[in-house]
């Protein structure tokens, strides 16, 4: 029988690592042929399908190279499935993995994904299909997957984060005048990206980071002004970790306000929270402010970590042996409760995970500094070692499909 | 006697080269005293100097790790001097450069800072001061120093954007359909560094950049609606690497537009010209178009070009030297006329370099072929190599001043 694979929703620098991870599994455990659907489902409905070449594989260590290669290799969607069994796509799905004789499916992505998997799942209950097992593998960079400690590209990203936070403070620091310079994180409803920042003040003299504000933790304006305007007296430059879905308690900041605006062309202004803070605070108290957004460039570095990416192959191998053992759960990472830094795996229902969020504990979120020792002592450990680059010409290269397909 | 250094303007990732070659200067050459001048000239002013440390400097290795450290260690300014020679600011400076029997002073900046130097050195003149030689050392992201084949600090950047062009690439192809992404370079009237993006297409199979657009080659809004639509029939996601000084020909994106919007604080507006651009197009063309701005970001990465460190670090060294030769030029960076990349220094009076721009020369701007085979061969040379960077817990930790100084 044979194994098919896709990824789905945003990228991360690690979502390639599980790929190797349900590629090598399918290896391992002598699967006539690997299968690749591009741009996730869609490629199972629109028959785009490309087949693994094994010995390629191998020889030519393919499973390093992605490892070391950011961003959905296979491409993505963001497609959603109908509620409606009866729709087509449902029919074309199923024909689809039963003229590719597939008995194991892996889809590889967030918590919509989750949704897919779980609405397959029921389906083939409904149907009577017995003889295929549709397995997800979680991954998101925003680590808000319920039912896990942590999430897969969650590492990488923070490790990117601090480390550009941490040369950004040089930068910060230059000129003799008051500053404060507002850095834009992802993170819509959950802050754990933002909130990592503040992993980049371990072991430092001074902070890097001064302020962190998230989704989770609503203030006013005031308050903002207030605590910034009170930390500038004994600080130059201030450097505020935001996340993009931070808003005030008034609503002072809410989206009404700024998709009403329009540009010279009549078009809708879309601009970021940190810039519109920055704005703010320039005028509101007269000193040099600025924003700083991190951008999706955050989400597909090649600054990996290395534990975050033998974290992701360990979930894609399971995911797919889950598949062989004839389940339709998602593996899961648990942290062991312990001081030096350990994983296990668990498995568990795609509805567990479906449509769902998690945010920063609320006893993290009593004062800043029970927020920084407890997500130092969280992150630290997951932004653990780097993932070797290949490098020509002193630019980085990596691996392409076309490199281990038949 | 004694050598004094200071920083100016805008920082880079190797103006703590040529710090570095100032001070190893300073000592291989036997100055009883190497003083460190905070924040420019101001600290000259203000007497804010440090002195260095020479045993530290040598048994920590400090060298290396200045090398390693992006952005002013000694903290920088925009202090212009006045026109007026009688001003109390030029008594003020001689008089603290008299106090700490200075004999030589290197002031490490960019075309601003040069137009001090040149001061300094004409005040000198007209007062019969001739026992101070006042030298600039060039430095600037934007490449745009007269005199000089390429400026310190370019390569760093340019090595910045490259790579993360390449990783932006593997970003914005994930999904099936049309969409074009604006990369927001720094660059106001000059787009060496917007042009050196091209430089992540060398050796790839599909372009990584598929436009330019820059402040040298101003185009109607027309034309880039008309190029980027005739591309989309062949591409499906397009990266347009855009400098933060390009407008349109026919100054529809002109600054009097945009600062005329107010926000919904009535607050100015400040938005790039990549979400302008963004914005135009995702309206224009009806398709996904999005606005990434580099920021400050790719002025102070430690992934720094172990070419443009010792580059920078010659150039301190040397402005050190002409110092004790008695002169008051400025070192500057040539390339000799050959296939294989090798540089040669010269130097010349520092008003060669103040007030003045070097551009993109206009027969690189004949199409983007062209410009895309020069840009290559002019900046690959620049960007090889990587400094070695020091983690702690998988994060970088830099030199601090406190490190080498008594």
């Amino acid at each position: 029988m044979n194994i098919i694979v896709a990824q789905s929703g945003g990228p991360t620098s690690v979502i390639n690592s599980s790929l190797a991870g349900v590629i090598s599994a399918g290896i391992e455990n002598d699967f006539d042929k690997i299968y690749l659907s591009l741009h996730g489902i869609e490629g199972i409905i629109n028959d785009e399908i490309a087949e693994v070449d094994k010995d390629k594989y191998a020889s030519e260590n393919i499973k390093a190279k992605l490892m070391a290669r950011p961003s959905s290799i296979l491409g993505s969607c963001r497609f959603k499935l109908p509620a409606n069994f009866d729709d087509e796509v449902y029919k074309k799905i199923f024909e689809t993995l039963k003229a590719y004789q597939i008995s194991t499916f892996v889809y590889i992505g967030g918590n919509d994904s989750m949704d897919t998997v779980m609405k397959l799942n029921n389906y083939m209950k409904d149907n009577n299909i017995a003889d295929i097992n549709i397995m997800g593998c979680p991954k998101t960079i925003d680590n808000d997957l319920m039912g896990m400690d942590h999430s897969p590209g969650f590492g990488s990203a923070a490790k990117y984060i601090g480390t550009t936070l941490r040369t950004l403070r040089t930068d910060v620091d230059i000129f003799d005048l008051k500053s404060v310079t507002f850095v834009e994180i992802m993170g819509r409803h959950a802050g754990w990206l933002a909130a990592s920042a503040l992993s980049a003040n371990y072991g430092m003299d001074k902070d890097v980071v001064n302020f962190v504000y998230l989704p989770e933790d609503r203030k006013s304006l005031d308050q903002v002004f207030d605590e910034i305007k009170e930390a500038l007296k004994y600080e130059n430059n201030l450097i505020v970790a935001l996340a993009e879905g931070f808003r005030d308690k008034d609503n002072k900041l809410d989206e009404e306000r700024f998709s009403n605006q329009n540009d010279a062309f009549g078009h809708k202004i879309v601009s970021g929270v940190a810039s519109r803070l920055a704005d703010l605070v320039r005028n509101k108290l007269e000193i040099k402010s600025r924003a700083v957004e991190l951008s999706i460039v955050q989400r597909t570095s090649n600054l990996i970590s290395k534990t975050d990416a033998d974290e992701a192959y360990q979930l894609g191998f399971m995911a797919a042996k889950l598949g062989i053992d004839n389940t339709n759960l998602v593996p899961v990472l648990k942290r062991k409760d312990k001081n030096e830094y350990e994983v296990y795996y668990e498995s568990v229902s795609p509805d567990k995970i479906a449509n769902n969020e998690m945010k920063i504990p609320e006893t993290w979120l009593k004062d800043r500094k029970t927020l920084e020792n407890e997500i130092i002592k969280y992150t630290l450990p997951l932004i653990k070692g780097e993932v070797e680059q290949v490098y020509e010409n002193s630019l980085p290269v990596f691996v392409n499909l076309k490199d281990f397909i038949i």
